[in-house]
């Protein structure tokens, strides 16, 4: 993005940026009213959204990448295909097909190598039906929603933003449109993102807006939930949902999982799984889909220790770093090593450093072409509810820049949560550098009294009482003093008052080592589904001089299948050595595909490096001779050389495990030169 | 089981069933009427329960196991537990914890190896949301049912047999009860699984049953679907369902599986994922849940070639077969190779047999006990609907035995299913030895005529004919002929009559060289959960003359850690030689984990043995002096030897995947005889 022919095209798209980050930082400065704020904030983002539209717009590997071609080789091969599309499809659902289920699985077996096993997590493995507390105590069930509108006669629904998009865009390229009509239109969508669920409502009233599809009256703005909602259980009272993220199952287990850690922080767990989200209008292939694999990392550590013991193993990574700064200025990303962006402060902390880099790592392993990625500071305004600092890591791809790993800092928020929802405290203890000299207050019942007041309700009274927080307790004692009933509620509903005939408050001074504390949360959340399609588009190449021959370079540690077997035809002499070369490579935990159908070995070859794999074994002739030999092939430069029949698995193992490389290969092993036809 | 002592005991029993399996067969020959063969069989499983029942009464080891120890020790030490505890939980779910989490994937690693990557099966990952359609046609929607009652005040449910027999066991227990109530209570529990809807509340009504929580009056017995239902969308109006199992996924891809192919059978695809039943009252652990993995493989064949290719390689398996026949007859279960079982045509087909003795073999290599695996034939009657064949691996716990890998023959009814619902022919072709001359009848529109009496609906209607079958031509032609109209239903429902003068039928005959059938399926359907709990049990031991002391015998090649490294005590100079290790274990990918808390090391080998980990490596004062060596412990002999620190990883990784025994480490390595203090 340095072209500086590019650069001019660009210079007056991010001085209104900047000019509109100026003056968003200005309102911020002086406390201006929030609704100035947040419409100054929406304009800022719809001048980004220009500018970078511009700037994929001047993307050559964006503007010239032919989905289209992808995509059909995609589904050709079966890597993934619409679900059930025998009975006409569900949008947003994918089944992987072999190539991209192995593809997948390879992608998540180097995840745990990379993060679980490298890093000691815990990894769980969670329930993903979730009854309704759970998700209520998390914010799910009140803000996890997008805004609807249905067609009063049909039902039909669509999600509001893209409709009135939609609507306007047609409005102003009506042929009686003004040239006043289309430019409110231009205005109202670029700032539609920022808008609030009455303003969308103004705009869909004052347009008229009806439905596309029958031209009816529509509802008011509806929000709608985008969790799936279910019963668990039989009765029907039990409401439950699919989770939204695997989250939330690690921190309702945290109390257990501490334990396991001998209570000691930090550490962090892992989590593989399902998640789902109710999507109003799925699209854009892999990126927006109802059902999707998560990989998700809660580090759970002391709010006040965020430094990494293994930072300084990747402080000199060199990321590229778009700041929220960077975005409000109308600057580019920027790079630095990550140990510079959090000694000045970019990054917020060591262990968000810490695993922003180890992301970065893993992406360029299984791929991702490293010019293609970035990480995007969440600028103040959008930040989730709970994150202190966040960063995603976005990926380029004819979409454009794509979300597709999230590390986020959210603080205490979660466990604070579900501790206060349960009753049930999620807290960590840490030894205090000294002794210290605390004053306790505690709530005695008389047992006499209670017993002979309340009977069998005793119990239960006594018990809530031990749980009352110091603030009750004072409460309590205020209460008392004035002779007053305490009016206490148990966990069923009823309520009990109280008075100085059954309780007292008696103070003491106790002496603590430990302190305890709510601990924070870093989270890296790897989007499977996203970076899978991201490296398909990264991987995808037509040969030169032959655009209907496509192939995918994937790395041969994520590829599917790492080796094919070839006989040079169908001559029944080949078979011993075929069978023999396919029982060493399952002996050596290789996946392999012999192809041993009648077709030319160039067409064969193009075959197989549709599914990418990496390397090709060719039987001939020559390796009936003795000493027995094959030819061995690569993928992404057709080369060739020639090698003995045994030691052939143990190369293509090495290869496998990126022990050895295809220039050792071929500085090793005699090159063999016969062209191989393409037709 | 040929204790003569215990077999005293059970002949008479073993006599009851025969003489019940005899009339069963004598019924059946004689056509009897299908009410009265019913209740024989009903009788008959009665009986064979009781038989069973006293069996496991007499086996020591399901008697003396104390599962309760058990558990306790899988919940300390988080393998697994109830999901959202701290929320109160729900029934029928259950979080795995790292230890569980660890060993259920190490046992899908190895599921992976030993059946995908080893047969070269296509491995799938199918969506879980499943539209309503699919699993109507699947019937699932119509038959996936358990009867319950609600109690009409608080809507509590029931499972109906459960109920009942809680209720009946009651009442005959009661002070008042006569001898004759007592048998007649008796008779009906033992038969309860063969009584049909009316015949439950019939029971219900005779005895008055009410709502064993209140008192309360029932409902009438209703059907409860297992499946949990949603709506996927926002419109409400798409039903949808948590897929109970995961094959159906498989059969709506067949089209492309078998493309993938390259359009040959037999192939076999796999998949692993999740499934959901909403089970009204779940029960006995991992054991009967409401979410559950499964690995399922779907093996498509040729129905008149169910040979296998590699069936030689295990025709001398031995198994213990439970057959229908020894079941009726009350003997008990037989040793057989599958070699003989199949070539008996007590197993129905090679393939089928192929896939129980490799189940046999990865059961034995995870760990279960040999002598508590069998496989158990289905018995006619209890066959699922579209099962031609089916062997059930079952593991003895102290649950009994435990249905935990299905192996059916599915036949084509799943593929047929498919096919009838939505008109895509899911068929597979083959040559023919020869050519054949057939007769094709196909129907010529008049696109003329046709396209001007029915405008835009002239490509649907043209679409239609071609799809009619051979039996719809044929109506057409005896219609036609008769000089009527054919009334054509298009997929929207709309109808339109066609007569001579739109649309004709030709006859011509036609050389085919392939014909197309529809495959047979073998299914190996494997429940991971059952499979885990089961092998816990089995690996589950106290150590002689300590009886605190629990631990796990998991095999090295599915513990979930592989190796501990304990430093002797926190002595400063054993850490650079406990991170070393650490490092060189992450880099041969070994799970490991670092015990330097304080506690004697008896008291740290404990807590290690108590999570299955298989070695222990121990740093002491003989460590920091050169040459440089280490001890390494083996789990269940608790035997040690003193080996260089620079070989002991290597070793560790040999054992830990089988290539090296502890035997052989012994024989190799001097021993260690410091003995561990376990207090």
């Amino acid at each position: 993005m340095s072209n500086p022919e590019i650069e001019k095209q660009l210079a007056p798209l991010r001085e209104r940026v900047q000019e509109q980050g100026n003056l968003v930082r200005e309102l911020k400065a002086n406390g201006a009213p929030e609704l100035d704020v947040k419409k100054a904030v929406a304009e800022l983002k719809a001048r980004k959204k220009v500018l970078e539209d511009k700037e994929l717009a001047l993307t050559p590997s964006v503007v010239s990448f032919d989905r289209a071609r992808m995509e059909d080789l995609v589904k050709r091969r079966f890597f993934y295909d619409q679900s059930f599309a025998i009975y006409g499809g569900i949008t947003g659902q994918y089944d992987f097909g072999p190539m991209g289920c192995a593809l997948k699985s390879n992608i998540l077996t180097l995840w745990r190598q990379f993060f679980s096993l490298e890093e000691q997590m815990l990894e769980v493995d969670c329930s993903m039906l979730t009854p309704e507390p759970v998700l209520k105590a998390s914010g799910h069930v009140e803000r996890f929603a997008d805004l609807m509108v249905k067609d009063v006669k049909t039902g039909e629904c669509f999600r509001l933003d893209h409709l009135i998009k939609q609507a306007l865009e047609k409005l102003s390229k009506a042929k009686d449109a003004t040239p006043a009509l289309q430019a409110e239109c231009e205005d109202i969508i670029i700032k539609l993102d920022g808008l609030n669920k009455q303003e969308l409502a103004d705009v869909l009233a004052k347009y008229n807006i009806k439905s596309p599809l029958t031209g009816n009256d529509l509802t008011e703005p509806i929000e709608f939930n985008l969790m799936f909602a279910t019963q668990i259980g039989p009765t029907g009272l039990v409401k439950g949902f699919l989770r939204p993220e695997t989250a939330q199952g690690i921190f309702v287990n945290f109390k257990r999982l501490l334990e396991f850690n001998q209570g000691r922080l930090p550490f962090a767990v892992a989590q593989i799984g399902n998640s789902f989200r109710n999507e109003i209008s799925p699209r854009s292939g892999l990126i927006r889909v109802r059902e999707f694999t998560m990989a998700e990392i809660e580090h759970f550590c002391d709010p006040a220790l965020k430094d990494h013991p293994k930072f300084s193993n990747v402080a000199s990574e060199l990321l590229t770093l778009y700041s929220a700064c960077n975005q409000m200025d109308g600057k580019s990303a920027q790079q630095a090593t990550i140990g510079d962006a959090v000694a000045n402060k970019l990054v917020a902390n060591e262990t968000l450093g810490y695993y922003m880099a180890r992301i970065q790592q893993f992406l360029h392993a299984i791929g991702i072409k490293p010019e293609c990625l970035r990480f995007r500071q969440h600028m103040g305004n959008e930040m989730a509810h709970y994150a202190c600092d966040c960063w995603d890591a976005e990926i380029l791809t004819s979409y454009g820049w794509v979300e597709c790993v999230g590390c986020a800092d959210r603080s205490a928020y979660d466990l604070s949560q579900h501790s206060q929802a349960t009753g049930v405290r999620l807290v960590a203890e840490k030894r205090l550098p000294a002794p210290k000299t605390v004053e306790v207050s505690e709530i005695v019942p008389n047992k006499q009294t209670l017993g002979k007041t309340f009977k069998k309700d005793a119990k239960a009274i006594t018990e809530a009482l031990a749980k009352l927080s110091l603030d009750d307790i004072k409460q309590v004692e205020t209460q008392l003093a004035a002779g007053g009933q305490y009016k206490l509620t148990l966990g069923d509903g009823a309520t009990h008052e109280l008075g100085n005939e059954t309780i007292s408050v008696k103070h003491a001074t106790k002496t603590v080592h430990v302190e305890e504390f709510i601990p924070s949360v870093v989270e890296p959340s790897f989007g499977i589904g996203r970076i899978m399609y991201a490296l398909l588009e990264h991987s995808f190449q037509c040969r030169e001089g032959d655009e209907q021959r496509c192939y995918f370079t994937l790395p041969p540690i994520v590829a599917p299948i790492k080796c094919s077997i070839l006989p040079l035809s169908n001559n029944a002499e080949f078979q011993p050595y075929t069978q023999k070369l396919a029982a060493a490579l399952t002996k050596a935990e290789l996946s392999h595909k012999v192809d041993d159908s009648s077709g030319s070995i160039g067409r064969r070859y193009a075959r197989t490096d549709e599914i990418a794999i990496p390397y090709g074994i060719t039987v001939d002739f020559d390796t009936l001779k003795e000493p027995h030999t094959v030819t061995l092939r690569d993928r992404n430069t057709m080369k060739q050389v020639r090698l003995a029949l045994d030691a052939v698995v143990g190369v293509v193992k090495d290869l496998a495990t990126a022990r050895l490389s295809w220039s050792q290969v071929l500085e090793q092993y005699p090159a063999f030169e016969q062209q191989e036809t393409t037709k």
